[in-house]
């Protein structure tokens, strides 16, 4: 239509797509998230993209960021626009849902969930914070009590996502919450102040020194204090270290959250991680008062700038606003947008080792159609990736077309080709050509693409 | 927490979510949609769910169905709460992915695309309309022109599709815009109520002859034509008996018509498509007034009442609104999650061959946790499921767990078996043990799990 029609085409600020190069890479890492989850027998599970307002905001979930739906036009009874809102994470979605099908699921219930949720937080791309995102979650949840074993297999399970994915050296690092929680009452925190003080608290990798001390005076600390307990969160230690400075503090819940630390850091050996793998860190805060045990972050060694890019922990009761069973659960979730943006800027993406434009059966005789159809129904038949160049082009314009989009073989045949019963083979990466008989096509093919990689 | 602060639970209207079990059917539909989209050459995308508002509305978009984003708290200058609407369906963000990517796709751009969209219709369960459900696309858009080849190849995925699918014999029915434009002319219809006329013929399947009469009268009509051309869109007949009375027709529009259906028929063969698995069928109708050749209706022989389960067509400008560029193009539409309630009532769904909660490993002996992490190991290592049952319970409760979540082995050992560097190996379907040495683990539960399927 007309020039003077054009409308905005730039994507809302915060959401992002990709070009399909990047989003194969993309759903190559979704698949090797799923694959490792049902690697240790959690299910999928997918939730709507709005629930009701008040199930979003009964817990946690701050009103601010949360989007509505509303309609353009006239609602009328329409209960998506007039009571819904879109998910902000894959935790309440879960509450609400383990409490609508207590009596369906098997438990332990353990689910994995890979879906996008909202968040009307302003966007800094070079923070790598969006308004929609990708989270990959895993949980445990159980009826009544949660074996802490539950807690040390988490990690084993990252450590399998991350091993795989081959983005270099990573660490899991952990704490446990009544650590937190002694620590500050040996440093005298009021009960109230202490869900202000753990905020300030989990800047501390952020936000420089002063800055933190300041905060944490302004929750009523004083000077000294807030130094000393500034400095046992932010300070680096290996976690034999960081054990025995904690067994310095003799309050019962120090105690008990040391000795759980100490259970949890040697489960996790058990499980497989190794220590350069792990490592028990004060500096793990999270900000979400509904952790009770062990909570985890995830950083990558040379990359610390990149910040946690898998985070969670252990709660005592999942979904007390929807039910009366009590569920305790352990959980973690990779925030796989931002992953994605990170490891991409820090060129810490493996390259594909499989793409699905495999081959391009190039056209150079229209008259040809059906012979060209027949190669192409072989090779998928034989489950190869295949494509036939429909349009009317030069045999140049269809192998630029086969390289630009990533082809790894060509097949190249004419009248002298058929009247032979032979195709030309082309390697499009070596450049290579070999004829090869009808009947070979698909071993011929097969022997191209491995060639090649 | 308390008894009085019960939240409701309910789903919204028209929105759904599934049991696990479910959900790996639902899964396993779209991964063999995928494999078929890879396998003829289409590269993945995914796009925002939320686009401007102006982008969503500026073609065929009906306002009333769209949902926009707000804000719950003050918006302040979030685009996404200010401008932002949930997409209605994937060929709008198509176009205007296509239009603001231009320069950076390869040309012919064959895209698929899986994801959800988000529609206000009044959901009926019971005719399989829902608020938000899958799309899963494809389309081939090329600059300036496309060949009709396009338009045959189509079918013969759509036919890939649904042949792995094995839901019972289907139909590809196909016709061309052309031919019913031709057919309008020919009674005497006005360019003007061309659209309305061909809205009451789209209807002919879902409401009885007077009301579609009715209507046509309505559009103008005179009973005798309007009960004629009614006739013509809706009588059963085979592809030749469709062509011969079309060949009745002498206008230049219905003659060109008649020419590319003929041709697209004669390719669809070349494609590989049996008679049997397509129709060229005048009761295609399409309401969308984009399309301009080949449009497309899929339906299950057996089962007529599940509607149409797969939908498209030809359209000659995808992106005028957005672009100078001409795009024509041909695209296809399977809503998956209607698709997958249809299949479900009507007991058309594949058992899975596969689930991914394989291997259950029952712990008996607290003790021995070491022990039986590494025996999930060495199975995790060979690419088994596995799962550590890490709760303190009677083997029995362990045992009832993995029927209830569809194990197909359990491992059992206790002090006894680890004495003997063995562990006995149960098939819980046939509920066949045997015992099995350390060193042959992994082949013993290979054989088990193959016994069974």
């Amino acid at each position: 239509m007309a020039r003077d029609k054009k409308i905005e085409l730039d994507l809302l600020r915060g959401f992002e797509e990709y070009l399909p190069q990047d989003q194969l890479q993309f759903n190559a890492l979704i698949d090797l998230i799923r694959r490792n989850f049902e690697l240790f027998g959690f299910l999928p599970i997918e939730t709507p993209s709005a629930e009701r307002r008040e199930v979003l905001t009964s817990k946690g979930g701050s009103e601010k960021e949360i989007y509505a739906l509303t309609r353009l036009a006239e609602a009328g009874d329409d209960e998506a626009a007039n009571k819904g809102a879109l998910r902000f994470d894959l935790t309440v979605p879960l509450a609400r849902y383990v409490a609508l099908h207590e009596r369906e699921l098997a438990f332990p219930f353990r689910r994995y969930q890979i879906q996008r949720v909202w968040r009307g937080e302003t966007p800094q791309a070079q923070k790598g914070r969006f308004r929609e995102f990708y989270q990959c979650d895993i949980d445990v949840v159980n009826r009544d009590q949660l074996s802490p074993l539950a807690e040390a297999e988490i990690p084993s399970v990252i450590y399998s996502v991350f091993r795989e994915m081959a983005i270099g050296e990573f660490r899991i690092r952990i704490n446990n919450r009544k650590v937190l929680k002694g620590l500050l009452q040996e440093f005298g925190v009021p009960e109230a102040k202490v869900p202000g003080v753990l905020r300030a608290l989990d800047k501390h990798d952020r936000e420089d020194a002063a800055k933190i001390r300041h905060d944490l005076e302004r929750e009523g600390m004083r000077p000294g204090s807030a130094g000393q307990l500034h400095e046992l969160v932010s300070g680096k230690r290996e976690t034999g270290d960081t054990l025995s400075i904690l067994g310095k503090f003799r309050s019962s819940l120090c105690q008990q959250g040391l000795k759980d630390l100490e259970n949890v850091a040697a489960a996790i050996r058990q499980f497989g991680v190794p220590d350069s793998a792990f490592l028990v860190d004060l500096g793990v805060v999270r900000g979400l008062d509904y952790y009770t045990g062990t909570i985890y972050e995830t950083t990558l060694t040379g990359h610390p700038e990149v910040g946690s890019i898998c985070s969670g922990g252990r709660y005592d009761d999942l979904a007390g606003y929807f039910t009366n069973t009590r569920l305790p659960g352990v959980g973690i979730s990779i925030g796989l947008t931002r992953l994605f943006s990170r490891l991409r800027e820090a060129k810490l993406l493996q390259p594909l080792d499989r793409t699905p434009a495999e081959v391009l059966v190039t056209t150079m005789d229209p008259q040809s159609l059906e012979k060209y159809l027949k190669m192409a129904a072989a090779l998928r038949g034989a489950g190869v990736n295949t494509e036939v160049y429909l349009e009317a082009a030069k045999i140049d314009k269809q192998l630029a077309y086969a390289n630009r989009k990533g082809f790894r073989v060509a097949l190249i045949a004419g009248e002298s080709e058929f009247a032979n019963n032979m195709v030309k083979v082309k390697n499009l990466a070596t450049r290579e050509e070999r004829a090869a008989r009808d009947h070979e096509l698909v071993q011929a093919v097969r022997s191209a693409l491995k060639n090649e990689s």
